[in-house]
């Protein structure tokens, strides 16, 4: 596995490996790196001959009072780990050589970025497509892995690559869960065993909430409330920001479920002072 | 030369070339092609193997009650002036091949759109930087070319591809004026004989106004307000937007000139129900 650290470097590696016929995969991440992200390696070495991984803890999508400061990062441990997984190129840039002085550039996708985690977290998703974006500029591979636990920057990614014609293909991955059903995020490390267990509960409610669809009820507004009342009865859960059911694709909300097709149920809660966030899609049958 | 329609077209025909090793030059327009347009292909020309001419009448680049829907057409003769030149590939989509529905996604150039011409046209400077944009990733060619005409667009688009790490080399080219030093503009079919033999005092002052500076006047303000007042005492100007002197790079307005350097003087002004623009960039010794 080569390590890069400069745009430039990485542009003359893609740059040669097209010319050589070569596909390219770019797995863009964060670091501190789960079994989540390895999936999305997989998926990549599946699909592409060559795989990038970036790790970057993007400082324009944190908000003030967030966790860039804290957010866990070990880039000794993380390269270990994708050079096991198969990673052939690890771009790890300093934040000076994506953010240069003078930098003023942003990317807003309008509309699905002001619901959801967009309405707790504004101009999050404003950094997140911002600096997706560049790294497709600077990596301009043939496809992109994305998981779906953060389905709404999956949503709005999808969206920003297809309104400014971006010539990558954008693969979102299932999420990676532990085995009681947590879903599997950086931000887990943040929980106290006590936290830990009942961190589940978010999930649990999900599930109950997309059984509930299944099961026929179509009163949406009340499978909500019913769920973060449960959820805020939890004496681990300080608060739920949002326990939404939208449409998949639009993330229009949904006060009844369709005749059929896909349902997005998705929630954000605090556990202490760490946000956490899930979702589940539940197919109605026809 | 080859007529495309769809960005599809483009990508297949800049990949072929690419892969021939041949270089690509970008010439973005609105069509109603003047000389000031077929100088930028010339500029291509000598810079490029290949030359793509885009033209595009952008809508979200004007604003409500602008002059979008009376804007000059006319396909037939810009195709043939461009085929002249040796234009290669004439990209003129339609409207909705670009923005397609629910096309929701935008790009901010934040802090020089909003000084000139930002000031005057909230939002302009926004659908300049995104259509461009999605042209680049359209065409992703090696060079783009823009006039120096509008001025500021070109630090827009500068800004922009610097930011974005967008690896497209963009190049500025001078100004094709008239023989009375007119700016050539698409917008100057608007202007009845009377109106434009005026209009060319917009130039007139700001070549004073350089000679001003260059003659070792130091109070900026005092020259802006001077040429303004020149301007609408004429009376085919109804209104000047601004008049401004502004460092060329970071168009930051400048109190006194430097000591040496570059100074850009830039002015907007209505003659009748048209808005022109033009500037001058002057060198002070050192």
């Amino acid at each position: 596995m080569k390590i890069l650290n400069t745009a430039l470097h990485c542009r003359k590696e893609v740059e040669a490996l097209k010319k050589k016929g070569k596909t390219v995969g770019l797995v863009p991440t964060m670091g501190s790196l789960h079994q989540g992200h390895l999936s999305l390696v997989e998926a990549a070495k599946k699909k592409c001959h060559t795989v990038f991984m970036t790790i970057f803890v993007n400082p324009t999508q944190f908000g003030p009072g967030e966790d860039f400061e804290r957010y866990p990062r070990d880039l000794d441990r993380d390269a270990a780990l994708a050079e096991k997984k198969g990673v052939d190129f690890l771009f790890c840039p300093e934040v000076g050589e994506l953010y240069r002085e003078g930098y003023s550039t942003y990317v807003e996708v309008e509309g699905i970025t002001d619901v959801m985690c967009g309405r707790y977290r504004p101009g999050h998703f404003r950094g997140v497509a911002t600096v997706v974006l560049k790294l497709f500029n600077i990596i301009p591979a043939h496809r992109a892995f994305f998981g779906e636990k953060d389905y709404q920057q999956l949503v709005v990614i999808k969206r920003m690559a297809a309104d400014l014609d971006i010539d990558i293909e954008i693969t979102g991955c299932p999420t990676v869960r532990e085995e009681d059903g947590l879903a599997l995020s950086s931000r887990n490390r943040y929980l106290d065993p006590r936290q830990r267990e009942n961190a589940v509960e978010i999930y649990r409610a999900l599930k109950k909430a997309g059984e509930a669809i299944l099961g026929g009820e179509e009163d949406l507004k009340k499978i909500s409330r019913q769920a973060i009342e449960i959820l805020e009865k939890n004496p681990y859960i300080k608060k739920v920001d949002y326990f939404d059911i939208r449409d998949p694709g639009s993330l229009m909300e949904l006060d009844r479920p369709g005749r059929g097709g896909q349902v997005l149920i998705a929630a954000a809660a605090w556990i202490g002072e760490t946000r956490l966030i899930d979702n589940v899609v539940i197919s109605k049958k026809k």
